[in-house]
């Protein structure tokens, strides 16, 4: 379940993100004006579907897993886009357009020479999600319930969230869930910080600094611990320095997986979730688990595009 | 002056273009209905703008010519991304969108593993452009007058052409044409050879295929020799083999320049011509002319998508 967005990305140089005060590596949220104005200074781009949770599904069913995606289109050209992508992915999508109101939702994604993204996002149908287009009968029916941590920022999409957590545990599922930048901001923090205290997640994804920033903790190592006593598994993706993942007072580390040139960063962290949930709706080990993130990681940050390309299914070989 | 068309690039294999009975390499037009069955048949696709003579025009701007472009898209969100990469390349493009009828126009690209493109185009809002649309100054101030096939097709743009022929000819400029197969079939075929023989065209491109649809000869030397008469310059591309241009009974050949792996080769003739309507608009000699034709060609083959990625200005040293 996440933002149903279409990436709009290009090029551009590190003067460029200085000249428009966005900080490296970062995900801001932009009104349509603010979208239309970087848009025009953008340089020439390619459009692709994204979607932080969206390109795990594109990678879970790449893996020849079983997905779907919750997610809101508005009903125009890129809604079209993106449910034709979800679907010939092998991805099970079936939330109804919006028909009334903002249209899909874009992502311009800046690319700087050395591979990283810069993510300035207008949510526009994706963030008026409610909780009464669930599919409670899918949710049910999924081994893992796997929550995006952009679309937990809004109210609206965040109370369905909460739903669709609720209707996961009463069939007795698991419910895992990304950290992202945006869910540590003020007001956010708090809720998604009662959330974890009740037990709503057993599998929480983050990376160092977003451990950092949740707990409000300086020291990253009691960041990891505080967290790994509120949830039953923590994986922490470490960039090039790989990932670790702790379970049951069980610690493994494991090292990147090696990539040739890294050209586009995007959607590093989602294809990790991918594999790493993928290798676990299959019963495979902890370490076996990482190891498939891993591997899915490297693939998509050697091209543009947070959506694999290669044979990820040979890659990973579950 | 062409299509304003965003492309719609997937990769399929080839029995996929049997099955939906695609000649390899070919152009057809779709109606809505076709390209809405033939999209949901197709792979996860990356959007890309497109359209032949656009193309050309993005690569005379990346190559440091000036270049305006004419054609029409819709207001939507294709439109607004035609528009986007159009102007973000430094192309002028003031035509304007239409307000009512079909949606901007798409062309659904499969490659092949072999790097070969067939398109399917639903034209949409670019074959409604009609003459009162045509910037008559912006023509007159401009060199070259350089059309495309493919909008000499349908009626209401083929005249918009013939009067945008008579406003660069009585400013004395000089009118490039790029035969597209399409100009081949009944009807169209007729029309072209009068504008031909009534001393339309100044600088005409082909390939080997189109020249020999267009005289009706089987004899290819005889072709050349028969459209070498009518045109002043004629300029005929041969994939793999090179080009060869006749020119006041001048005749060049050149090889094609080298390339790495073929990837796509979607925008190759485009790029030819972008590369030799640069040349001679700065006076360079015809040989030239067609090596840097020749370049920009293989640049646009190395990658996916019809549009230069590489730094076209430094290749070319113009």
């Amino acid at each position: 379940m996440g933002d149903a967005i279409v990436d709009v990305i290009a090029s551009c140089d590190d003067a460029f993100l200085t000249r428009h005060n966005l900080p490296k590596g970062s995900m801001q949220l932009l009104t349509p004006a603010e979208a239309d104005t970087l848009y025009s200074a953008m340089g020439v781009a390619r459009e692709m579907s994204g979607g932080s949770a969206a390109n795990s599904m594109a990678g879970v069913a790449a893996m020849g897993g079983s997905a779907a995606f919750i997610g809101q289109v508005a009903e125009d050209q890129l809604g079209m886009i993106f449910e034709h992508d979800m679907r010939a992915l092998g991805v099970r999508f079936d939330t109804p357009p919006l028909v009334e109101g903002p249209p899909t939702g874009r992502c311009l994604i800046l690319v700087t020479p050395d591979g990283q993204r810069t993510m300035n996002t207008c949510p526009g149908a994706s963030h008026e999600l409610s909780a009464d287009k669930l599919d409670r009968e899918l949710i049910a029916s999924a081994s893992i319930l796997f929550l995006e941590g952009y679309l937990f920022g809004p109210e609206k999409p965040r109370a369905a969230m909460m739903e669709a957590i609720k209707v996961a545990h009463a069939a007795n599922r698991r419910v895992a869930f990304t950290l992202s930048e945006s869910v540590c901001i003020a007001g956010r923090k708090e809720s998604f910080g009662r959330m974890i205290d009740s037990g709503g997640v057993d599998l929480l994804f983050c990376n160092e600094d977003e451990a950092l920033q949740l707990t409000g903790r300086a020291d990253l190592k009691n960041a990891l611990v505080e967290l790994s006593i509120k949830v039953p598994t923590l994986v922490v993706t470490k960039g090039a320095e790989g990932a670790v993942a702790i379970e049951n007072g069980e610690r493994i580390a494991i090292p990147a997986a090696p990539v040739g040139e890294v050209i586009d960063t995007t959607g590093a962290g989602d294809l990790f979730a991918a594999g790493f949930l993928t290798a676990r709706s299959k019963g495979a080990s902890l370490e076996r688990c990482l190891w498939t993130g891993a591997i899915a990681a490297a693939e998509v940050i050697g091209h543009y595009g947070a959506r694999p390309i290669a044979d990820l299914k040979a890659l990973v070989k579950l």
